[in-house]
């Protein structure tokens, strides 16, 4: 109980001098925010070798963690590298912050528009992977918010010696250090605390598996900017283009398995099944993949298997697509409206008013025509930077880059203007 | 118990039905909401009796109801031809669904941009002011949204029978009924039903005071469009001129004393307080306002009772201002951001670089140079209809109109591209 209470006060300072540093970062020039990030990654490789030296630490201490996570808590030199470059790299975009838009004279005479502001505080939880705690110290930063930064507690001495290096650049540009704060409290109470201080914290953004975001939505008071599963579908028309659709499908699904804009699922339009699906299907079996199919698929594809409910609903980030023959488009749009997870989805046609339906009906994040769904992603968008992709249509929906981490307020030039 | 698991299955019975129709709204085109639309009105004015009448019965069994609540309730022929008319200017507002913006070629050949989409379901809740059921049904329909309305429960028979009108004007253009629902239990339980629905409740839109909006705000386990305190800040910088801010203080304060737009708070700077404050003061108090003041204030005017620092975080909406000597524009814009409540402030000043720093670093959702505070509205803002003022950052702040109801998806155009 009483260590409990120590975590709570912990957390409640770490929130009271992020909330003081927010007001001055919400007014700190562009020179001094890019200032302070290429000091960061000047000092970033300069602190190369105590870096790995910490990381090394923590590595060693990391017992039985699975090897995929092992992975991610492992920095190299050339990591440390795409560190400094990831900083320099958003030094390098333009500031959101203070962008006015939209100023349009009133028939009262005043004139009213918008300028971009920061949300504030931004916590940032993640799981033991210290090139996230440079990523989202930069992000914040740069859309002028103050973060308080709570990574996995294997990477806890790697992540401090990034902070020092993120301190120094601040102050070394005059910005308060404070401005971005690691959480050194290992005790998952610290989460709990962190995610439950509206009066401290604006948002909140995990970035991690879908237990870490979906245990953070159930207990924050704040909104979170969510990111959860990627089930994708590729639907190829009855007037695709085989080839578009066979490439498409390819990359979609096979340019890399686990990642969230991975295709998941296969929709074929009936009247093109016979002739397409026997040649898709061989695509993704020559490559590994396995198939879930429907009856349809299975009698067209032998080596398929029996797709049951449950797959049309599978993110299996791994060698397994679900297939699915449908009537059509409006099939197609209402499978993915009820199985998807509303991430990415495609259409593979050369028909207009089919492209323009399957755009405007699929509720997805990204909806896309003759492309494939590897496409979505911040980087690809031209962002230039991501915090994350966002599953929720409030506030931010896809990709979010520094724009999702501000809001607008609105602004009214006036000239002794009064309501009548 | 029994009944506790009635109202559960019956709102749930409501959000599948919403979820349902909300799909065909997503979709349905511009013509058809506005002819349901203007359906409505028609109904609505062929209705008038039958309005009137039962919105007697609910005057008549509502006992004990406060003058203020029994007048909000009480609907008159020119209320109905309101009504009437609102539902005709909604009608008349540009549809921001499909709209589609910032279509931008990338290197790798896809065509990237956003196209405008609705949230899904609303849930409306409000108290006991039948106008609001034809209003938020108007919104939500014309930005292509199913509703769940849930007005006060003594005002049931009346927003039963303009329901009626909505779900007429609905069947009439050929959208679905379900589109807009009134929740017909008057069980408080079932507010806390609607607001932790998220699989079929994408947002909540409180309308009525603080008590309601902060209970919800609690209980919600969806995004909630706030509306909390307006305590407005009118600051008369030693810049100022002296014209204007007698102009824009009166109407500030005292053109109405209760809305959320009507300023609470007077800050001078000290090189003008003593040519300024008496005349500014003896305006407000000739217009029956008592001030509250600082040490300083009070030796300037008489007349000014004693401030306490709790009147600095008050909303009166009453004819009481709370004033304040500061240094300087520093000063005040410190003093705004701790006390206020983020809703609308004005400087009242000639001087460039003060108004460009006001601007920028007050936090509030609008910000005001030479302006009264008055305008802070949707209408006067050209958003052509208002659901509420957000005094949150997420998603929307400050006056949200049909934009605040929706978000962007993105959309790609490609040609068969991969990512390599």
């Amino acid at each position: 109980m009483n260590a409990h209470m120590d975590i709570a006060t912990y957390m409640q300072t770490l929130g009271r001098q992020a909330r003081a540093a927010s007001r001055l970062m919400a007014k700190a020039s562009t020179a001094a925010k890019n200032a302070a990030l290429l000091a960061m990654a000047a000092g970033i490789r300069a602190r190369r070798a105590e870096l790995l030296a910490a990381n090394a630490e923590d590595v060693a201490k990391a017992n039985g963690l699975e090897p995929a996570m092992l992975d991610r808590l492992t920095i190299s030199p050339k990591s440390v590298e795409a560190m400094a470059q990831g900083l320099e790299q958003v030094a390098a975009l333009p500031d959101p912050i203070g962008e006015i838009s939209d100023m349009k004279f009133r028939p009262t005479g005043i004139q009213v528009g918008k300028m971009r502001v920061p949300l504030g505080v931004v916590g940032i939880i993640y799981e033991a992977r210290p090139n996230v705690t440079a990523d989202a110290a930069a992000l914040c930063l740069k859309s002028g918010n103050a973060a308080i930064l709570r990574g996995g507690k294997e990477a806890l001495r790697c992540n401090q010696a990034i902070a020092a290096c993120v301190r120094a650049g601040l102050a070394a540009a005059g910005l308060p250090e404070t401005a971005v704060q690691v959480v050194e409290i290992t005790d998952r109470a610290a989460v709990g605390h962190l995610v439950a201080m509206p009066e401290f914290v604006d948002v909140i953004v995990p970035r991690g598996g879908k237990g870490l975001i979906e245990r953070i939505s159930r207990e924050a008071r704040v909104p979170v900017i969510k990111h959860l599963d990627g089930n994708c579908h590729v639907y190829v028309d009855d007037s695709a283009d085989a080839a578009k659709a066979l490439k498409i499908l390819e990359n979609a699904k096979t340019q890399r398995l686990g990642t969230c804009n991975t295709a998941e699922s296969l929709l074929i339009a009936r009247p093109v099944a016979a002739s397409l699906a026997p040649s898709l299907c061989a695509m993704l079996i020559a490559k590994g993949v396995e198939i879930r199919g429907c009856a349809e698929t299975q009698a067209l594809v032998p080596q398929a298997k029996a797709a049951t409910e449950e797959d049309y609903y599978t993110e299996y980030l791994a060698a397994i697509i679900s297939c699915k023959v449908v009537a059509d488009v409006d099939e197609a749009i209402a499978h993915i409206n009820k199985y998807s997870s509303a991430h990415t989805e495609t259409i593979v046609t050369e028909d207009y008013t089919r492209a323009m339906r399957f755009l405007r009906e699929v509720d997805s994040s990204s909806v896309m025509v003759n492309a494939s769904t590897r496409f979505a992603d911040g980087f690809e968008y031209g962002l230039g930077a991501e915090i994350g992709i966002s599953t929720d249509k409030f506030h931010a929906r896809g990709p979010v880059g520094l724009e999702g981490l501000t809001s607008q307020k609105w602004i009214v030039f006036g000239n002794g203007e009064v309501r009548s």
